[in-house]
């Protein structure tokens, strides 16, 4: 999994940083998660094809999360796309974009799917044979999720040495991977465990776009690799993160160590900070493993 | 009159082309015409102050000339502002405007008035002391304006000298701008071209956003003295203009030509071209006062 971050300000854009955008890049699968204004020059600079995108996940309708969609939908129109588009968020989001699109006279030449998110459980949303992404309820002024992406356990690797030795016709390997037991070339039962190893960890991506701190999510959030948690202020606007319904660095931290993830990522910084350090510091009072969200930035997970 | 041009290229923002959005100023009162996504971006790259604009005007609802503005209206309440905003816009853009804001929850804290237009004529929508605005019906695939804006014939301006010599007193100044004849200390009738000069000479600029070549907008245009006419194409491609419902460069010419205009300036540029000044040569083999539109340039009228 590689994590590429487009946009890790709140609010609104400016010359030098941008809303929420950020690009998961699992096993070569690319999710496009929320598009706040500008996401397509970001997606040029950070030479993200365009068409490798298949797959949108908006976390709420707040401007710094969305208004940057109905553009890009427009410009895959105009680059001649013609797979079909998947976009995942609240109810609302269709009847928008409809909108826009009857307005301006235009349409799709490829298929625009959306899937409606309005359960305040989670809920699983995209499955396919490498990835499961599930929904994380989070506590804002209006409807939003953020989005568990997990990696599906793979195949078991072959020991390809203990293989040859136990004479495995390669007929049998795809069922060795499978983790059945075969026969071997003179008639023999050969276990799976003695000639496979375990399948690659996998891994897990967890976003928290903007929400309130909440400890309803924790265990959703247990032992994922990353957690990207919005921390919008520092602990001396506390009072401020309360009435918007958003996190210091300081809770950010508190719900890391609680869910016992490997790392925190923080961002959704509020553009009054000229220099982020101080998320890191505060946050790291609380727990170890802190990284701050950088535009333009790349992290393998 | 002072235009700023902060965005000219059509179709699809990218890293160094802006989609359109033109600042006006006219005796400090500041107009911003069409509000392609990243416009708030170009305005502070441009240091235009947030709060001096007070009017918005808007071409057609295709993206690149108003999928910026939604974003705007949310910055402008983050930056608490107080004043009213007038849009005038095509029937269609409160309703998008205000789902937006209703599916994010989100107010303005200060006054949003939409002026609808609809009308096939041209009408005027805009007048204070200084300026008159009007529209300029188009012809493109969606109901488009381009807009007139005129200055208002200003004041007769005092020639100083005079006026002290003929002993005038200065209550009288006042009508004297106005074109009455005065009474000097003396009692004498003095007459106003005697000591006053003509008004400022008033200026006119028409915006002509995306339009085929359409020769019913020349009577608008008579004498303007700087005329922007979009060319999103040059003459070998004039059947996708025919088609998309734009112009060439030779097109814009020869509308310029005919109009008698005092200057032409060219926008509106397809994406396809790296470089604009085939735009200018092909204009100028029609007519002689031709500029090119160019991002963060300012131009004097």
């Amino acid at each position: 999994m590689k994590l590429t971050i487009l946009g890790c300000y709140s609010a609104t854009p400016r010359i030098n940083t941008h809303p929420t955008a950020q690009i998961l890049d699992i096993r070569n699968h690319i999710f496009l998660i929320d598009c706040g204004e500008g996401t397509q020059v970001q997606l040029r600079k950070n030479k993200v094809k365009f068409n490798r995108i298949k797959h949108v996940f908006i976390s709420h309708l707040h401007g710094d999360h969305y208004f940057g969609l109905v553009g890009l939908i427009s410009t895959f129109r105009l680059l001649t796309r013609e797979s079909d588009l998947h976009i995942y968020g609240p109810k609302g989001l269709k009847e928008v974009i409809s909108l826009q699109m009857k307005l301006s006279g235009s349409w799709t030449n490829y298929k625009l799917i959306f899937h409606e998110l309005s359960s305040k459980k989670s809920e699983l949303i995209f499955e396919d044979d490498k990835v499961e992404v599930h929904t994380i309820p989070l506590d804002h002024r209006i409807y939003t999720n953020g989005f568990l992406f997990k990696e599906k356990e793979g195949e078991r690797r072959l020991n390809i040495g203990a293989v040859e030795d136990a004479k495995i016709d390669m007929a049998y390997y795809r069922k060795l991977k499978q983790g059945f037991d075969v026969e071997n070339e003179a008639g023999e039962i050969i276990k799976n465990e003695a000639v496979t190893l375990e399948a690659k960890q996998t891994k897990s991506y967890a976003f928290c776009s903007d929400t309130a701190y909440n400890e309803a999510i924790i265990p959703l959030l247990k032992n994922v690799d990353l957690l990207y948690h919005e921390s919008t202020f520092l602990e001396h606007l506390a009072h401020l993160a309360k009435k918007t319904k958003h996190s210091t660095a300081r809770e950010a931290a508190s719900i890391a160590q609680q869910a016992q993830v490997k790392s925190l990522m923080l961002g959704h910084f509020s553009t009054r900070y000229d220099n982020t350090s101080d998320f890191k510091t505060e946050a790291e009072a609380i727990f170890d493993h802190v990284q701050l969200a950088e535009e333009g930035k790349e992290f393998e997970i």
